[in-house]
Parts: C-alpha cells; structure tokens; sequence
C-alpha cells in the first residue's frame, strides 16, 4: 500500500493517492493533476477512482481533468445535485488491493461532505486513516458559515459528524484533512501536516468543546471572509470546469507590446516581492508576490478579463500561470520580457512606494501626526492586538471600501509583515491615491520590537 | 514544523529530518547526504542535530559525512562507546522552535538503542510521534539475534522497550521506525510505511505476545541472516566511516580496457535485469539487478576489491555506485561503455543462461528427471512452502555450500520470482558449473498456477 | 543573435531555432514541440516564423503544432499544393532583429525544396549560414530517388541547387542541414554535426563529382529504402497532422489486462535492448531495441493498430511514446507495468532466442553445416562485405520476403552489430520459424576479429 | 565526433569538449567541471587531454580540478613557467580517434598563447576548426594590455598570429574561441557565438586593419579595464587554484545569526535586482544583481573576506556561490534565510534608494540644478555619448575615486541601464553619502526616448 499527499502552496490545498497492487484513488485533486498520474505510474498503478469529499470553494478541482486522462471514475456525496459523478452513501466501499475505502457521511462544512476511512485489510478491517476533507483539520475544524441563516444547523451537523463519527474510528486513525495552514478554510489550522484522531481529540482546541451547544455558539461567532471567485468555483465544481489541456502559458512581450495591450485593457499583476514593486512598478499594475497569488488573487481579479504578468524571473511566469489556473483565472495572455529592465530601459514611466520602518510608525503615532495608518490584516488578527489608531480594513474589502481611507493625507498600509500592505498600497495607488506607503515589517517587527499595542 | 521521511531504496531504510525555525535535526542518516541539506533549505532550516538511534549493522551511517557539511552535532546511546558524537540519556531533551526531542532508552536489538519522542510544543508536551530506530517496525520487531548466547536478554529487553516504553506513550502517537518492508533488519515489516502506537498495538503481530515470555520464545526461534559485509558496517559504524566527498562515479571503459582490467583482477559486477543477463553476459561476471544491490551485493563482494560494472544504460552507473557506497563498497574503477553492445561487437566472448518455465520444472520432478533444483529463498520462506525435492541453500551462503550441489547434472536455480535465482546462476556458472538453467517467475508463478508445493 | 540545433535522436533529424530581439523562427520543427517554445523564452523571444525546407517523408512535421501553440506562421516552397502555410519565392527575406532570412529554391531532393540564407545583418548582409534541409548534407547530398522515372531529372537539379547556389554562397558560410548520421534520407552523412559550405565543397565525396552528367550518373544508381510510413507522413505533411496535444501515454497493464488486448489484436513492441530480448520475451512480440525505433518501427508498424508496450523501466514507455508519435504512431494504449518480471511471476509463458558468436557461425561455414545465415544488412552493407554463404534480405523487407528463408533448418540473423538481427529473429519467430539464432556481436564482431569476408 | 560549446554566463566564458570514439579533451575548462564528465559520458568517453590555450586573468582556470577528477593531462604553452602540466610546441598533434588536434604558437594576447587546430581525419588532414583562446574572438581580437611598456610588441605578435597563422588555415574554418559577448577580455565581441575564419576575416572590424602598423596603432590605444583579482586569478592559473571539492555552500542564518557576523566583519553582497535592492536593502551591503556577480564581483570583493549574501529566493545561493567560486571567491559562510523578510519581520533598519527617471534627470540639467549626475560606465561607452554635465567614474573604479564625488548634493548614479548604476548606489551608500539616487534606464531610456546626448 501506498500513501502520498500532494500539496498545493499558497492555497494550503492536500490531496492525497492512494492505492495498492496496480490501482489507486485520488482524493480531491486539483486541476493541474499530472502529478498525481506520475506517482500512480512510479507504483505501477492506474488511477481507477476519484472521490470528492465535498464540493469545494475555494480552487477548480480536477476531477474532471483527471478522469478525462485515465478513465478514473468519480464519486461525491449525493446531497448535492452534482452533474458529473456518480453519488456515494454511507457505507459503501471500495477495494484496491489491501486498500479499502469506506464512505461516512459528515455533513457540517457543507451538507454533502463525506469522509472516507482507510483500511490496510492485509492486517485488519480496523481503520488506519480517514480522508475527512473540510470536515477536521489538524487544530481546527471547518467553517460552517457557508448557508447563511443556517448556521446553527450546519454547525450541530459538524459537530454531529466530529464527535459521532469520526472521534469513535480511534485514536490510533491517521488524520488526512484537506487543508493546511494558510487555507481560508480554516484559520486556526496547525502548521504541521500530520496528526491523528487520538491528537487531535485530545489537543486540537475546537474539539475541546465537547457540549454541543459551546461548540455550536463558537462556531456561530467565527468570522471568516469569502472571496468572490468563490461563486465561480461553486458553479465549476459543480458542472465541471473547462479542461486544462488547452491552455497555454502568455508569450513574452516587450514593453511595447505589452503596453498596448494595457491600452486595450490588459489589468496587470506584478507577482515580484514587496521589496521589488516598492522599488520600481508599471502604473496601474497591482501587487501581489507570487507565493500570496492563490490565497489572494481571486479577491481582485476578474477571471473573464485579459490578464498581464511582470515577473522576477521568467521561471515565475509557469508557476503564476499554474497559480491563477488552480482558481480559475485563465485568461492570462502576456508577461513582460525581462521583467521590469526591459520596462525601464524603453524609457517607461514607472513608480515607487516608499517602504517605512515600524519605528517610524510609532513615532509618528506617539507625535499624533496626521496620517492613516491602514491595517489590512484580518478582523481577527486586528482584534487579537493594534497599533493605537489604526483604520482597520481588510486587505480583500479595500476596494470596496475606498471612500473609508481619507485621500488628503499619507496612508500607511499596514500587514502582518509588508506583504498584504504591499498589495493594499498597489490597490491605492491605482484609485489615485497620491501619498502611500508600505510598512515593511508591519506586525511582526512590532512584535519583535515591543512596540506599545492596542487590544 | 516540519518532518519528512527519506526512504534509501533496496536497503528499505527509513531516515527523517524534522525541524521548526530554522533548525532541524536529522535520525539515522544515510552516508549520501545531501538530500538532508536540500530539504533544510526548502525549509530554511540548518541541520543543527544528528541522533543515531543505535549502532546499524546493515549500511553505513551518514553521520560524520553530515556532520562535516553542516557542522551539526551528533548524539547516540552511551551503551556503546562510539569513537565520535556524544551520549545521550533517558530524558534528555532538545528543543528546535516547536520541536521537541526526548531520548527513550529502549535497548533489545542492541543495547545502546535509543527512541525519540518527538512533541509539538505549541499544542502540548504530550508526544506526537516516535523515533522507534529497529526497536518497533511497522508489522514486526527489531531482531534480537546479534549478540551470540544473550538471545534471551536481547529478546527480554525488546520486550520491555516496546511495551513498558513505547505502547505507553499513547495509541495517537506516530510511529518512525527506520526499516520498511525488504530490510534484512525484520522479516515481516509491513510494506505500507506509516502507522500509529495504537495500530501496532492492536494489530502487529508479534506485539500480540503481551507474555513476556512467550515475546521471548518467539524471537528466539527467529532465523536472520548475517551478510558479512555487517562486521565492516559495524566498525565503520563506530569508528566513523571514510568521506565519501572525495569518492568518484567510475569512468567508462572500453572492452579492451575493461577486459585488462579483469585480467588484473578486477571483479565484475553486472547489474542488468534478470533477462538481459540470461540473455548475454561476460563469463566470470556476478549478476545482482539493480535495485537487488543494496540488499544483496554485501553477501558477495570484498569492500577491498576493485570492482567493474556491467549496466544496461549509463544512468544506472551512479545509481549502482551510490547503492555500493551505501553499504560501504567504494572501489568501484571502471563501466563497460555501452555495455554489452561494446562487448559482443568486439567479438569477446559471452554466454547465456537458459530460463525455464516452472511448468516444465513440474514436469520433469513428476517425470522424476535427474536434476538439482535449487532453491535459493530464506529458510522461512523455503519452510511456508516449497516445491517437491527441491535442495535448499540460501543465496547469501551459496558460495560457502557449493559442494552440496551436484556438478553432474543440471542445475535448476529457483526463488521468489526469479531474480534471486539469476544470482544464483551466475555464482554457479562463475564456479565452473557448466548446466545451469534459472526458472523466471520462480515461486511467484507456482502460486500463479497452483502448481503441487510442500510444507 | 541565437541559434540552437534541436536534434531528434534515431530520426536524426536536425532542426534549428534562430532568432534576435524577441523574436524567432523555427526550421524544420519536430512534432513534440514544446522544446522551441523553451528555448525562445529562455532567449526571451517568441516564435514568430516557421520554415519547411521541403515536405518531409521521415517524420511528422511539428509546424501545426507550433503554429497552434505560439500564433507564428508558417512558410514553405510553392512547388507544391500544401494545404496550410504561405508558399515563397527565391529571393524572399525575412528579418527577425539582426537575423535576415533569404529563400533560395534548391529543387532536387523535391521539386519544392527551399534552403534559407542567414545573414546577421549587424555586421554585413553576407551570408553566415545556410539551412539546406534533405538539399546538402555533411558528407552527402540528399536522395534524389522519389519521383520514380524522374531521377536524371531530379538528380540534375540537385546538381544545380548546389553547385550553382548553395557553394556560390562561400565558403565561409555554416552548414545547417536537416539530417545527421542515421538517417534514412542519406546514406553516407557523417556522424560530425558541423560543417560549412568549403569544408563540404573540398571534401564532400559527392561534392566531387563538379562534372553534372557524373553526378547524376552517381545519384541514379544509388540504392535507398523506402518504409511504408513515409506515405502517411506524405499525406500528414502535405495536409496537417492531427494535433498532438490531445494524445495520452498509456497507462500501466498488469498481466492479465496486457494479454486480453492481445487476445483482442493488440500488437506488441518490445524496445528492451537485444540481449534482455533474447533472455526472455512475450510470444507474438515484435523487438525493436528503444533506439533503433524511430528508423525502423515505421516498417513494421500500422499506425492505424492498437499497441502496447514492453520496456525494460517504466522511463522508457515516454521515449517510446515519443519516439513512435514523431513517425505518426498514436494508437499506443498499454504497457506491461514492472515489465518482464510481471509476466513470468504471473506463470505467463515466455520465449527466448539463443545468442551465437561469430566464431561459431565462421566454424560452421567452414564445416559447411546446415543452416541459413540471414544477413538483413541494407544491400549496400551487403556489398560493402558479408560471411560466404550468407542470404540477404533486408530487415525493412523481411516480411514480404518470408517465402526466402527456409524453415527446416536453423536460421541465423545477422547485422552490423546484432541490433538489427534482433528485430529480424523476432519477426521469424512470431512468423511461425521455430529455430532461430540471433548473431550478437555479427559483422563488427567479424571486423574485430577478422572473419574470412566475401566482396 | 562530437564537439560541444560549454557557456559559462556572465564571464561570458566559452569552454569546449571535444572527442571521438572514447576520448574526450577540453578546451580551457572552468572550475566547476562537472559539466564535461557529463559530456563525455553521455558520449560514452573519458577526458584524457585539457589545453589551456594561456593563462587566463579572468577565471580560474580547471585544469587541475578536472585533471584530478579524470586523470586526463593537462597541455599549455611552454613560454611560461606553469608549476603543473605540460608544455607544448607548434606543430604537436594529439588524435582521439579521427579527432586531431595540432598545436599553433599564436602569442600576442599573451606571450604563451597558443592555438589548436581542429581536424576530422576520417574526411581530410584539412584543418576544420580552431580554438583560438583569447587571440581571435567572433567580432574583435584579444586585448595586448597585460605587458605595460610592451604593448607594441605584444599587439605585433597578435597581428602575426592572426594573419600568419590563423587566416592561413582557411575561409572555412569554424572559429572557437574563449569569450562571447561581454568579456572584459574583448570589447567588441558579437552577441553572436558562431562564426568563421573566412566570416571574421571579411567582417571583423579589426581585421581589416591588414596592415601591421596599423593594427598595433589601433591595439595600442584600446583602453580597458583590469579589475584587481585578475592578480589573483594570475597566481592560481599559474601555480593551480585550491580544489573545489571541499567547497561548501553556505547555511541559511536568520537575521540575528547574520547580523552577528555582520559585527564580526563579514561583509554582505546582495545579488537582488536593482528594483528590489532600491526597495529595500541591509544598511552596508554591496548591490551586484546575480547575473552580473562574475564580471563584476572581483572589482570589490575580497577573496580572503568572509562574505554573506543576500537573495531574492534560495535557489540563487547556489548560483551566487558558483559565480564567485568561479573568480575564486571561497568565503561565502552566510546566506539571509527567506531573505529581505525575515530581515524587516525581526524589525531591523533597511534603507531605501529612490529611483529616478531620464525625464527627470534631463530637466535637472536643463535647469540646472545642483546636483552630481555620476556615469558609472567605460570610458569608451562615456565617449561614445553621454549626458551633458555627467561627471565619468567607472564603476570599477569608484571606490578609488570617492573624493571626486561631492558629498553636499544628491548625487545620480547613472550607467547603460540602471544596473552597474546601483552597485555605484550601493557603493555611495555604504561610504555614507546621504543623498544618493540611482537613475532606472540610464543611457537606454535616454536612447528610447532622444535626450539630447554630448559626444
């Protein structure tokens, strides 16, 4: 038997193939699957099942993409209307060699969650693992706020499928969540990636509330946001999304051309470090360093409008591309050739953000000087500790949120360490906001200073 | 936090770095090193800590070699006095970030073993998971047979390790140990590679001997074979083995130059499959297939001897190399370029081994035909099954028990699958047995088609 | 500027990538064409243009493909109705940067023959190079043998193309043909891949022969093969070639799966290397040794025939896959996952082909024994020498020519070196012969050992 | 035969391997020579031969590197005392199977330069190729500067080893020489890395300066720059260079591990872009954006110095630390890991450089304003057009020369493109002036745009 989890940086997203004497499932896989073929093929396997613990929100699943390459068969829950795959009910079960796979319904996170228990029946029918999806993360559980007026309900069905189902597998069950640290998903997720029921029900903090109605109310108060590429995922995930196969990664383009497809309306993603755009950006383009691309891009970019890059290294274009497509974003038709040397060196205009340090920051807060100091981390973040006077608004609301930032004074972006605050000064300076600067360091380098913090 | 596992193929040897902030520590490494640095850098992490869970017998241990890369420091049990490193004690603890280190002393297999707890201590000090070394393998034991009359206190000592240390640290916890299935360090390790305390407890078979003395009987009784290469292991293992920096892949040669070489007496190891060897192959030369090497190469080949190789393509070279390497054989001085190709087109003489189908070999032991079937297989396998008059002699002690195998008739090797068998073969026509066929398919196809087996 | 050879080993094909600021242009382009699209975004350029010297007969030619993935157009001859691209005329230029590209027609090899003219336009319009495609070679000159009953034609005007265009460019001009050694489209093309233009006209062999009735006389006598794939690659070349993207390796066969395709008429190709073969193969295979398929499965092969493969590591089934696509094989939908050692563990039967020296062939001739030594050599090899007594019958012709070769006594395939004799016994013995001896070693061994040869 | 070009980036070093039928020699070999083992084994050979064509002043040469890794001999010219290897004379061949070398003495650029001469003797004795080192380049000739009061005598012998020994050889010889386009060893090489004798004698510049007086005139009054580790190289290219094995790259620190060493002296090279490097930087490091390290390194660093960098993301540690190893920088102990992040998370000072565009810096010249437009470039780009006003500093040179920069006004650094323009940023920075500026596009934004230029 074997066991491999594939990852997906940036949204945090786990996966996993499993199998066992030439044959293997996959379990919520992501678009860009060859990956998962490649391993099956190292263990001499052929991808015969797929299985979706839920319909998921927040990136394109593969299953479709995967079963058009290897004849896989699809399986979900059956509470939701899927139009591809066929529906699963609790207790049905799947052999693949000593592999056995069977379906617990756990409905919470979305009503057509399902977890799927692992059996390595070469010794024993007793569970070894389970697949629990969105259902039980490692130091969390998952959100339950996903039918609005529905909370309490999907929140006792969570704690229902926690408690009643998967805790009684055992403490020894390996724990296979599909979401990491990062995911919007969840936010208290742990850092590590691996875990086991026994851990979990002893150390995990959510599950500490065992009363029913602790645990309901807790759930209830969370507050998590909800992008709004979100609804696109919704309806590909659940018709099915357009293949991959067929797209193809931009040509490179000089600044000329790359310019005049900004003229005809080309929006521009700069996916270099905080550091790089502060130090020189195409006007107009919006910051977001690569590694952040898939938790934050589909807050700001509209999957049906022509998208530029400009890059670091002409190797960052691939992974953007892969990037963008895992949510959705597919129409990405250019990126700048050598990055922004080619930008400078035809005579373009470009810009810069002038980056300021946290000491400066609380100087100008101790001399009551008049500036905005726009903090765009998460409700959550904010409310766990501040800098006295800052104007909260989260990094993926501040377009909406403009007429809130006054325009007559510098606005100071303010994140966890620079890098949400590098894509908020972006935001603003494409809104017109003349006198914008970035707090490298943020909240990080406040915690290692000791700088004075509001709760 | 993170933990990875490194599996050495052939050897089945399992080794792991796990790290948080920057730091990592690193268990039972392997001499080819590097991969434990590339993972620390992912991670950016340096490798600060070397734990060897005992002294191995069965590869040599990277721990000088790593430790000479990264300046970490080394530590091991003080039951042994090591020439390099420092001991360590039941209790002792080291913190890397969230990672926590607690020395186990669980002596049985040796008598400096050592287990690691490993804890996340941003959850809990309660244990996570645990270092077992060849204490606690998935499935099986660590053996007890290498301290010649101490077999009972060995097997009594494992017996307290595991159930008064291990068991106790809780069903939810990991279980690290450092063999997978195919190690010559247990016979029945599972050939899944993951599992809990819990699921050991209730399933691993020997660990159902909660009796102690029955635990002991058992292990007692056990059958393990000793290749010779374990006395170089165990030297190089406590004295610290020589760099294998300064060591070369070696150069191609042609078959001239490779035909002088053996004149001067060089021996020639031929690593293409069990076909390709049967096929066509150098007299005098030794056949082990590639992935095989790790496990069987130290049973036949002289570390001190100059050794050629045969491959079927260039890539394998290094493969094999690294594979000698590990179990300590380092003066390897020359390939056949192009391989056979270069051989046979240089008019040199080659020979063939006939292959044999396992019908024909049931047909001529009905038929009550004058030949030797040579079964090749461990004892215990040779025991759970075998077919009629077949001569039992391990392959690893082939060499020493030549004259039991009648020179005047044929001789039919015969194993699991074949590939032992071709070892076999190659031994016999090497000592001047003329009539040597191997049966391809072997064991695995009698049980195909049910051919009539003895118990 | 840049310029880059891209070779397709086996087919020997030469093509080339050249370009300057930020653009490219492609000659010649392979099916599997990615790796032009590498290369220029490593250059940071797009392919803008792609030329067809000539429509090829050899391989399927990537310029759709191309085309479809990067928006460049594509340029040929006008001799010739193709159903895509733009036809040009002699005289024509193209400039990419400092690159200018000028058509010369150089009919001969086809009537619609181009060669391009390189000039770095930043120091002189002086030609640099020449792209001559099956026009001139390094060493040889392209055939001239496909038109039937036109080949004074055709061979005259080949003379023309290169004695009165192509070496009045200078002789300080670089040679960039379409083919290296190895391919079937010249006989006597040199293994070096550079050459110029006065390196070729002093010692070229063909290049020679200045006087245009000799040249002729020279060409018209020449004897070429022709495999029955070059008509689909005419039609493919003439028309576009179904889109590669949408093709999918196969996917790994257990045993069971593997014969019941063959049981359903799926053929069999086995690329493990002669001696692995000869060890032990499926019956009904057809062994073509993995490098060797590119020249020679188009003789054998149906592209319109399921098949599945049989390779030594699962890393060649990519390469077979490759290779078998570049002559237009789609229909490629299994292999034998683990290879050999899955058939005989499954008690599969299973054949070999026993290996004979050449010592004993010479020792049987002398002995005037009864046997027929099939030498499967081209005719010109044959002439060029053979062993007295041989029967020659080329390998591409074998087939048809079965009624030849006796079948009540043992038949002897012989080659160059044992790789073509291989393909040959496997032919023989899936045709029913039942004594058959592959010759490893065969006329190079003869050569090293000075065999008695007949001229 | 095969012959392959091996670049080494930014030295714009060209290297060659060179072989037939299982030899191999190498041309001016690099240190790090792994890549020719490489070469020659996937062509199935050994190196047995290395020629130096002089002793470089550039690199270190890898001679003896690859002479320990090979056993192959090392060759050069006699007219030096090398302490390793083996001097050579005119007419001396070496054969590798139908490769052919042969000795040319070609002095000039240095007074033990020598050529050799390519020939394919399986077509011709004729010469078909030579490699050239440092006398004949694609597009200019080597530099006659290295012998202060000789340079007459120097730039004759290289007008007599070009035009009585090289030209000679013939039109359609290909050209190797030891540069490409960027060299500080030529400064009118061609973006172009392939040519001819009969191309170059036609087209190259100073080629067709035929008459001797002439020829040395022009040599003669060349300017070019010797940055101060040619001294170094020199020694090690004479006496050999410490080997490369034991090297090791350097472990990540995080920023208070690297500031630490900071303290302690070590100084900090930061290989980010321009853009990056103006966003934010460690106060006192050295700019060198990554790809320009090997041409500009050894004008600032010293190679006894422990030295720490600073990286845009991990995977340009390796590359950094070649680079440097390359000009014999081997105390890299450091490198920041996860980079500017973790510098400005912990809450330590960066600074910033503005960046200004053309547009502006013309407009401060038009009205002249008080400030220092500093040119960064060669004395011969300076004149070949610059800005009116600009004070010229190369930027090699500025440390020597900060005196002549004002410290009471903003100062521009200015250059071709913005690159060698912010390592004299960094440079100012470092040496506390307060005002610095680097101007983003330079000269190149000056020619897109049509500033008015003084010549």
């Amino acid at each position: 038997m074997f066991l491999e989890k594939i990852k997906s940086e940036g949204l945090a997203h786990l996966s996993y193939i499993v199998g066992d004497q030439g044959k293997a499932a996959v379990i919520d896989p992501r678009r860009d699957c060859q990956v998962y073929i490649d391993v099956a093929e190292q263990q001499g396997a052929r991808i015969t099942h797929i299985f979706e613990t839920h319909r998921n929100e927040d990136y394109v699943v593969g299953s479709m993409e995967l079963a058009s390459l290897t004849g896989a068969r699809i399986f979900h829950g059956k509470a939701l209307p899927f139009k591809y795959g066929t529906g699963v009910s609790e207790g049905e079960t799947f052999e693949l060699g000593s592999v056995r796979l069977k379906i617990l319904e756990t409905p919470g996170h979305t009503y057509e969650s399902i977890s799927i228990v692992l059996a390595d029946t070469s010794f024993s029918e007793d569970p070894l693992g389970v697949f629990t999806g969105d259902v039980l993360f490692i130091g969390d559980v998952g959100r339950t706020d996903f039918f609005p007026g529905k909370e309490e309900e999907t929140s006792g069905l969570l704690h229902d499928s926690i408690f009643k189902k998967l805790l009684p597998l055992g403490d020894h069950v390996h724990l296979y969540p599909s979401h990491g640290a990062g995911s919007v998903c969840g936010m208290g997720i742990a850092a590590r990636e691996f875990s086991t029921i026994g851990y979990e029900r002893k150390h995990n903090p959510i599950l500490q509330l065992t009363n029913r109605s602790h645990f309901i109310q807790h759930k209830v108060k969370e507050h998590h946001y909800r992008p709004p590429y979100f609804k696109l995922m919704e309806t590909y995930n659940l018709e099915g999304a357009p293949p991959l196969g067929s797209l193809k990664t931009p040509p490179p383009h000089n600044a000329h051309q790359f310019s005049q497809k900004m003229d005809e309306g080309m929006i521009v993603l700069d996916v270099r470090s905080a550091e790089a755009f502060a130090g020189a950006y195409v006007p107009g383009s919006l910051a977001i360093p690569l590694e952040m691309v898939p938790a934050f891009a589909g807050y700001f970019l509209n999957a049906q409008q022509d998208m530029g890059l400009i890059v670091e290294h002409q190797s960052q274009v691939k992974k953007a591309f892969t990037y963008l497509s895992r949510i959705g974003h597919d129409k990405i038709s250019a990126y700048l050739a050598s990055g922004m040397v080619e930008w400078v060196t035809k005579g373009r205009k470009y810009e810069q953000i002038p980056s300021i340090h946290v000491d400066e920051v609380v100087q100008r807060i101790t001399h009551k000087e008049n500036f905005t100091l726009l903090d765009v981390r998460s409700i959550n973040e904010f409310r766990a500790g501040h800098l006295p006077g800052a104007l909260h608004i989260y990094v993926g609301e501040l377009e909406e949120n403009l007429e809130k930032v006054p325009r007559d004074r510098i606005v100071t972006t303010f994140c966890g360490s620079g890098q949400r605050a590098i894509i908020a000064a972006s935001i603003l300076k494409k809104q017109g906001f003349e006198r914008v600067e970035n707090c490298l360091g943020s909240m990080a380098a406040c915690a290692a200073l000791g700088c004075p913090i509001l709760y």
